[in-house]
């Protein structure tokens, strides 16, 4: 069983260890991370340097595809080659699946059109420009048959999880479960919009201002949104 | 603030991904991924490589360690030069850390002698034999005043937000917690040996041991325990 984790500059590393992490340990699992070439790729912190082992061309008949998010995501979006690649791989993919803003890439090649999806709250609102219904609460969405979308970061775990006993069952899913000993105890409660205080709401935005309000992260969503919003206008009918 | 994270050849990446994704986002984190030099290391998995951006030299104070675990930590723990690193360096860090079997190696390095301490249930009890109390019930276990050790793999993000508390201060850490979505709904209620059937610990201890009672496992185990107690004899007076 092939798992594709696409791996792009800029991504979130939690998004994909945490399934990872799970997913390995799945009889007959042999886990890689695709990108354009082979090679060292950077995350978002700028201080993370991760190999990704596949090109797209060598990998083009995966069992799973798992998009992570990442601060990038709107740019890469924009790409058609990746774009391409998930789209055909989707044909015989047993789950397409995102963590994060990777569902906007699911979105943006058109995979999720008409479907319920999720994301990290920060991203949630922009799938509904590509025909996306946006779900804010729940952590995991299962779009259809074969695609799967979850929640920011953190949330991947549980996919991961979800996914293993699906594909595993759950007697396999639960000794993964206790072997990564995941019996989370989070110190405090303020893991989600309906939970948090608005001063936590306001300093977790803050935080991530710095990054999603760069100028060429900017750059990169409004060129996203008016590309698709072109693209339907010139095609209906 | 400068964090290090020992990056040894054989790691769970969940380990230190968990914690690296909430510290990197405390005022003036500078994270760090060290080894004996900088560049590839691979995960326990095969599959994943990461790079260690320095070196132990590059990296004599800290403010930071955090060790992750792994199936090799009983091999690394016969290092001498990473242990007289983590000895040297605690003497000046705010937090020595460890996750999962990463207490193994605080342990060898005597930095544990005569404290409490956890880690990932399959290696907890090793603990012992390094005259470190071994705690089994307690996912984040603060061995003194500048030391703490967690459990298992995922338990690495509960220690990275408490973490974030006590550098950062509580509303920073729930803004973290919140920009990662961390708001875990594990879909089985397996994660702790409490918790799972006596058929999920078969299960796990079956997993595990492929790779923990592989030949060179085995024989690091061994040689360490040897080389602990045979120290120990003949410091006796």
């Amino acid at each position: 069983m092939q798992i594709a984790i696409v791996l792009y500059p800029g991504f979130t590393a939690l998004d994909f260890i945490g399934p990872y992490e799970v997913l390995r340990w799945l009889p007959d699992a042999e886990v890689r991370f695709v990108w354009h070439e082979p090679g060292p790729v950077v995350a978002d912190s700028g201080v993370l340097v991760i190999g990704a082992t596949h090109s797209f061309d060598e990998t083009p008949g995966p069992d799973i595809v798992l998009v992570p998010g990442g601060f990038t995501t709107m740019e890469h979006a924009r790409d058609e080659r990746v774009l391409d690649w998930l789209r055909r791989t989707h044909q015989s993919t047993t789950w397409t699946s995102s963590v994060c803003s990777g569902s906007v890439l699911l979105a943006a090649a058109g995979l999720l059109d008409g479907k319920r999806a999720t994301s990290h709250w920060a991203a949630v609102q922009s799938l509904r420009a590509f025909g996306v219904t946006p779900v804010g609460d729940e952590r995991i969405v299962r779009s259809d048959e074969r695609i799967v979308t979850c929640a920011g970061v953190s949330a991947g775990i549980d996919l991961g999880l979800w996914l293993a006993g699906e594909i595993g069952g759950e007697a396999k899913a639960r000794a993964i479960q206790l072997s990564m000993e995941y019996d989370p105890q989070p110190p405090f409660d303020s893991g989600h919009m309906s939970k948090a205080s608005t001063a936590t709401k306001a300093a977790a935005t803050a935080l991530m201002a710095r990054e999603l309000a760069s100028p060429p992260a900017l750059k990169a969503t409004v060129g996203l949104l008016w590309d698709h919003a072109i693209r339907r206008a010139r095609s209906r009918k």
